[in-house]
């Protein structure tokens, strides 16, 4: 077995997980109003694996192997872009919204991949192996928990007042080890069948409590999901098109004296592996990142084009400048993401995407989208807020006055769906997640800067400056 | 009297005015779990002028004269800057959102003014001043709606498919007209006592029918508000401080053949008064938006330093970076607010906002308002739409693991406090409103622009340069 | 013989050609203290081809042909990218100036290839044959006349005043035709052996007359050219490394009645060819300009660097935010103009790049190219407008004074090496001549935005959005 | 005696001072080709007191005093308001080139009047006020030597591996002090009468030596002067309308055991008393700064509204857009610079610009200068680096031609001239002048920026946020 259905998916969500949301306990994430909606969600993801349109791209098969392609080890570009397919098609029949119960997963087994090859850490690898045969061969959802609560951020794990603020290991038996702490910001875990845990951070000597990698079933005692309700759901599906149906769920990820046996313990101890786990990782992730965004931003400029016709304001120049605008960042973002697969790098068999192009292609991204929101709500105008919503649109007194007075150049009801569209998109809770989401998730875009300046290879810009200026003989760095 | 108390004010919206909300007539705005919301925080205008510390900035008096000082007619500086400090002062009591019962209508009324006494339009004049002493002696709020439905953008009122699109005379009476049509972003009126109607555009011979301005009760019969239910409320104020409290509506206002006496007619059948009316409301109305964002900016501001301080991340560089852009973006509106007050031009004993720096001061704000949310998001971080909810923090089991792991430099509570205010601002429907808003409301950016292109005073920069290129002989418009 | 070398290439200018320079006939360009500085750079070009280090790039063998690499007409790909490295070394060997008397010419001979292929004008293409056989198998420099007088630009050429301010044919006759008009900004005129004249705009109907496509060899009587004398040379290769040795200039061309045989004729009254040469020639030239662009880039980002460290400044925070925004442009640029190789279109067995992603490209360039030198000037600091010159330098009695009191991190004369360069690049004529490049040279970027706005494919971003919003029967543009 | 001509101010420069150009020592500045234009240039501050149009502004009378309206100490913002609109008068004059001979001075002499006033330094106060009024009573020219060579930016004076790379004092003797070390980047020395010398930066204990003020004749022996040649002479009025008679010249400072007397040793030291010297002398001149700028900001905005109609260019869309935020721009920096003096802060009855509003003027300044010459250089096109130079234009055989083919909508004399008014405003020496100085002279952006983040009044803000957090109890910063 390697590929399961969607209701075999959720079937496996039933097993006593222990998920709080608004204050209680979820019994059944499947059944329950909110989170069932987001467990559908992420569902699409083995339904992609059926759909014949999709079927090539989601599933690997190599002979007698068949298992869904996330978890194939990228060897080359064509790997990679195959991937970055995958994660946008999956994105787009998600509605914008990434499905990221295996992507994420896969980028973290692929980083400790190399991490542990590279510190010759056979142990480890072996363990590693096993479980990422295991989540493959049962075509397994995955978390990733890496950011810690860190409580005051201008202070080291060691220095916090409370311990627990990273996780931690309080006990080594024999059996396995028991850790404690919180992460937050992680995504998918009420959902998801197992949850890997990752440093956040570089550690030092001294930060041997906090150096672990390991991971996890969801329904392992001590391990409590407190869910945010942030994407919480108003039914109604006139004004949001998008998030009604579509939604993913963040936790609050406490392990309270949680029990892992050895063979799920990765590396302990090991301060040195864990910068090195946090930055290979995010390598992976902002790839994955970029790809998964290219569905938002082609959303927001195909929104911008229709919403301009439907306002009969196509023709003007200022709105030609949005819109190429609008389309010139789309596709830097897009170009980029396919020049970091081009540029990849392999090493020990595995390609990894160019580290600087794929933070250029985040970075690019990152900064510029709340002014392609801003760009798209100028296109579509004030009715994003002052509109109807679908109470009134069902009532059949109010709908005859809203289709006499809200036509443009198209009827009202096709130009009211493209505003509202646009509206879900960028100003209500969903466009709020997603601006968020934009300077925030895969790391800040402080950090894609840092990236950027590390990765850069500034060798034959330094070696023409000082040709130029004469200087050959004197190296620039003296 | 001339002045009343909150009570009185929302005792008066119990007339039997036609608010339809979600697809249903409502029996009472006041009693209305969201409606009554909006109007308490519009009732707030009434309570500042019962509030010592507001008295003389909310109250004109002058000699036996007593009134709101909204109704001051401005006649220099120093009644423009008294209005502006009013405006931002009421706004900040009501946490950021305007409002807008009297500022808008006074501009509208000031507008009017002198545009019916440059016209020499004696009767018009007369019938203004009557019913300004009405709104000004009873002390009545007023909505002003002018953004018509407008239909095909590329189009003018008598090009439109359906005449209603714009509001028009459909029957002139002996006692009255008869009006039709529809206005839409009418902000306000389901909690207002009167109604003001201005044509939202310039007009042409031929546009006859659309080239009119009066006023009307909004319980007149055949007067319909479809209210649109964008801020509708849930109940957190965990995690919405400033939106479960405050709440702004606008309307589809629908004429319906609604009668209007020839007192309530300000002028009629003037295309040559309409975009004249349009562009002075505007120069009023401009100068009143830039004084009622003062106080949203200084919130975000504010909200920056503070988060910083709670993350423990206010001494990094780029934080110090950002707070200085954030600081230093709001005090140049508030600057150029106060030199287009400083600047006036008196006519006729009216003193105008001088128009270049009012649009000056409105285009720096619009145009920056996104970077403005985008700097708050980042200094804020992710927990803006992965937190926990008011349930959650209210929940004793859940409670004590929030403030264990969500603290920073702060206490959890305070931190989650100042982390909400940002998110209500920023990332949820609050936060999208006042973002379209930044980009239409009072005028599009492109309008903004269109306003300062043609104010700007050219003379000296073009002398100058004419001078320098030895071309003084020559003018450079020929 | 289908390689010169650059001796052959500078005694070929010796012909009598009409050049003027300050008002005064120039007897003979090579010898002339600036013009010769100009065509000596060019004359690099054929340097390039004799370099071991470059041969491969610069040569195209094919069984028996031998000749420059410029003249391989691009079938894919690996052409183009090798094409556009050529260009690039050419000009990194340039010192950042492009040379120019190879790429533009057969940026215009694919052009006008394509465009009377598609026409299927089989004269015109055996004539453009003969032409194009003769300038590769004789290794000739080539011109391209394109951009008109132009007189009042909101007027089309039939309109103008003065019918010669675009180039137009005066007389037909049994062995060629006479012309009359003149071009401005044409590049290299004064030093190249051949000029290829396009029309620079779209034609209509009426506009015969300036609807043709020739080439003249620049000794031809009538063609006369008025050189620029914009980077005339102050010897002063401390303050001036780059610009000392390194001009290109351009001219005013006019062709005074000049006659050009038949053969020579592409095509001509021919108002519907006009148009698609010069939207055919921008396809391949704004592919040369990103290309040509990139060692200035790399000069920016790495004087940038060296100059960081010459001050002691690189570990400033603000310093490294400047550096990775400089690396990130560059780099932005590079990427895509790559992408725009590895996206060509073949058609008719010849590749053009990608004409989105070209003009994306050139885009980005230019809109960024200011903030790229503000941003050099900021790390590099006042002395690039207050320092001392090369006489300062070369006097025994400053020079001590100068060592003494301007050194950084570096010594001085390394420090000042590095500053100087930046302020040729950046300040002072080379500077200025560079930054009116980047906003105009190759098309504006009003004309690069327009390329996109057409070039951009927007049925997968409209799909999408249609689809989210419940459209997908219905198509966008209806 | 209290107001000179320029012919008597030129007269004086004859003194045996001893100033290097290009290598040399220079016999006598007046008469030196390049030096005695900046003279000329610098003298226009003498004759606007005798210009009838300028007189009231230029000449201070109150009772028997008459003097130059410089020296007159602000008392309020009427003083700031003239004080601003003299400094903008005189760089208007001056053809957008600041004269700066009474300007800065007199800023140091307010900075050190109001530091030795608060440190109660009664010696210090008396010497400076005794100095004060030679200059004022003399009408002498002064230029401030302030910005050490300071070597390695990332070490304090004391650290640097030669102690003379700041200035300080090497001796004291009864009668005076012994100085040795060097300033960079004073302006106008070769000119004035005296030269200011103020620490660069704050000092801390053990910078004794390096925390001293004084003043010196430009003639003292020991003092040596380095010119920069930057912008030196080609004489082309044609291309160089503005830079071929307006000049600056900086100077490297050499103080060679130079000999102070102490009448003229405002403080020594005093490492206390540095930095606050070094930060009011900034508050009144980054005032004085952005003050000048405005007739440069006002020939960029004319310049471009001619060109654009030069060019028949200028109903387009786009370049009304750009001449939109050129204004826009411009009218900023103006409107700030009106309120920086609105809003003083008076002390010690002295007014003192507001240090806030003054940097947030000169930041926006900064900040756009750049997109200002890029936005000129758009409107203009390529001619700007590509045009005939003045000899063509005086050629009988070349003008003709140019008339012909160079026309726009302008005839081409006209046109030439707008664009050679631009070309010498940005992409020529002049150009790359103001390009430098608008992003380091009277401090850097990023010192601009720490000066806002520093006198930001955060508490409305904070509060502001704090109560709508519900946090009103708890104050922003514990």
């Amino acid at each position: 077995m390697a590929l399961r259905t969607a209701a075999e998916f959720l079937a496996g969500l039933r097993d006593g997980r222990e998920v709080y949301y608004r204050g209680e306990r979820v019994p059944n994430v499947v059944d329950h109003a909110e989170l069932g909606v987001a467990a559908r969600h992420a569902a699409i993801d083995f339904e992609l694996a059926e759909n014949p349109k999709y079927r090539d791209l989601a599933v690997h098969r190599d002979g007698s192997d068949t298992y869904s392609a996330y978890f194939r080890l990228p060897r080359n570009t064509q790997d990679l872009l195959a991937r970055s397919k995958l994660i946008e098609a999956g994105t787009a029949e998600g509605a914008t919204l990434v499905l990221l119960i295996k992507e994420i997963g896969t980028d973290a087994l692929f980083a400790l991949k190399r991490v542990l090859t590279r510190a010759g850490d056979a142990l480890g690898t072996q363990r590693l192996e096993a479980f990422y045969r295991r989540c493959r061969d049962n075509d397994l959802a995955m978390a990733v928990a890496q950011t810690d609560a860190k409580g005051d951020r201008s202070k080291r794990p060691s220095e916090q007042s409370d311990p627990d603020l990273y996780v931690r290991v309080t006990e080594k038996r024999a059996d396995g080890i028991v850790v404690r702490g919180a992460k937050i910001h992680t995504s998918c875990t009420p959902y998801v069948d197992e949850v890997i845990v990752l440093p956040s951070r570089s550690m030092a000597p001294g930060d041997e409590p906090w150096s672990l990698a390991f991971a996890v079933p969801v329904a392992t005692p001590g391990l409590r999901l407190y869910a945010s309700d942030y994407l919480h759901g108003i039914d109604d599906p006139f004004t949001r098109p998008v998030s009604t149906n579509h939604k993913m769920v963040e936790t609050l990820t406490v392990f309270d004296n949680v029990f892992v046996p050895w063979e799920r313990v990765f590396f302990i101890d090991r301060p040195d592996l864990a910068g090195a786990t946090a930055l290979t990782f995010v390598e992976f992730h902002r790839f994955t990142a970029v790809s998964y965004k290219l569905p938002l931003l082609d959303a927001l400029v195909g929104a911008g084009i229709a919403v301009a016709k439907a306002n009969g304001i196509e023709r003007a120049g200022h709105v030609r400048d949005k819109l190429t605008w609008l389309g010139g960042y789309a596709e830097t973002v897009r170009g980029l993401t396919e020049l970091a697969a081009l540029r990849c790098k392999v090493e020990d068999g595995v390609a990894r995407p160019d580290v600087f192009t794929t933070n250029l292609a985040k970075w690019t991204f990152a900064r510029d989208f709340h002014r392609a929101m801003e760009t798209v709500q100028d296109l579509a105008g004030g009715l994003l807020v002052t509109g109807p919503g679908g109470k009134d649109w069902n009532s059949s007194a109010v709908r005859p006055v809203l289709e006499k007075y809200l036509p443009g150049a198209w009827p009202a009801e096709r130009r009211m769906a493209i505003i509202n569209l646009i509206s879900d998109l960028t100003t209500r809770l969903y466009g709020g997640y997603q601006a968020v989401l934009a300077v925030h998730a895969e790391g800040s875009i402080e950090a894609e800067k840092m990236a950027m300046y590390r990765a850069y290879d500034a060798s034959r810009a330094v070696s023409l400056a000082m040709r130029l200026a004469g200087l050959e003989a004197a190296a620039a760095n003296k």
